[in-house]
């Protein structure tokens, strides 16, 4: 592998646009070789909250989604719960948190898995994975605008359910992907990793 | 499994942002149980163009990675190559383009593997994932503004690979799992599943 490269020099950056969820700003960047360019991305995405997405083990073989509509894309799509953090709770209590406003489980043991990016060439958003285990039923009211479908799956479904049209989310399926390949390691445990 | 549920009524919709990348929306929506909200979505993110991305194999274990700057995340990136099919190109010769440019390869088979959304609440944008075997070299200048870092990876490398501060994509590692999953099933191919 190669030396790590130099970073760009940041020549200026502003904010383009503002709205309720999405801030945009422009960059200038100077690249080592004097190259310039100037570049958008999307920041502040979440108003700096962490984001918190949740992989609910119900054991080794089999894990809960959640089925919700889904504005970007206009149709009901199969996720993992996720939210941001609110302030005063850590990480894993608003992941505890979102799993019982979405699916309607508490979990007992909560450990980080991953942290993911969107598109790090255009956006600065980041978020968490969280693996929960050891669950137990509770419900708390979430800000949903409706129930939220709760479906059981096994991991042996995986590679059928990453080719469904209403599953298209790749944070999710890493968190699936990922999660799956560690509790079927030699090691047998996702926290033997972290 | 439920039945599907009933899709929301638009009620209105209007642009509330628009920069040279970016374009925000505001909808307000009557889901079937009369609730009313109001979302935010990014649209026509890539401005109307299909977006995909190559996973560039070398053979059944190995693949190409390229490290780019990422503007969103300020920091060097491993990531698979990607960009915006031009008019006139198919999806498959935009991949090859691509490729072309980025990684220095060209590629006698390219096979759609699959599609990813980002994040399908909030935004409308769609990927679609190649996989590109029979591989020569073969440059084509793009419009990067220094030379990508190209680096070859071991499927054996994943676990390590998913893990680096530098790799948190997570559409190229969807491609990486999903790639790995069918070469190394009983099938034996990747194209016996599309």
């Amino acid at each position: 592998q190669e030396s790590p490269l130099s970073k760009p020099k940041v020549l200026h950056s502003r904010e383009v646009a503002r709205t309720r969820l999405f801030r945009v700003e422009e960059m200038g960047l100077r690249f080592s070789n004097g190259v310039e360019r100037t570049y958008e991305r999307l920041v502040g995405f979440n108003t700096g909250h962490a984001a918190v997405m949740v992989l609910p083990l119900l054991d080794d073989q089999r894990f809960v989604m959640i089925e919700e509509y889904a504005a970007g894309t206009e149709d009901y799509q199969l996720s993992l719960p996720k939210g941001l953090v609110e302030p005063g709770e850590s990480l894993l209590e608003g992941a505890n948190r979102e799993l019982m406003e979405e699916a309607g489980y508490g979990a007992h043991k909560l450990e980080l898995l991953t942290e993911l990016s969107l598109s790090p060439n255009y956006m600065s958003h980041r978020m968490q994975v969280v693996v929960a285990r050891d669950l137990y039923e509770m419900r708390l009211e979430g800000d949903e605008p409706e129930p939220l479908g709760v479906h059981v799956f096994h991991f042996d479904q995986l590679p059928e359910l990453v080719q469904r049209p209403d599953f298209t989310e790749a944070r999710a399926m890493v968190a699936l992907y990922m999660a799956r390949d560690l509790l079927r390691s030699p090691q047998g445990d996702v926290q033997s990793t972290i």
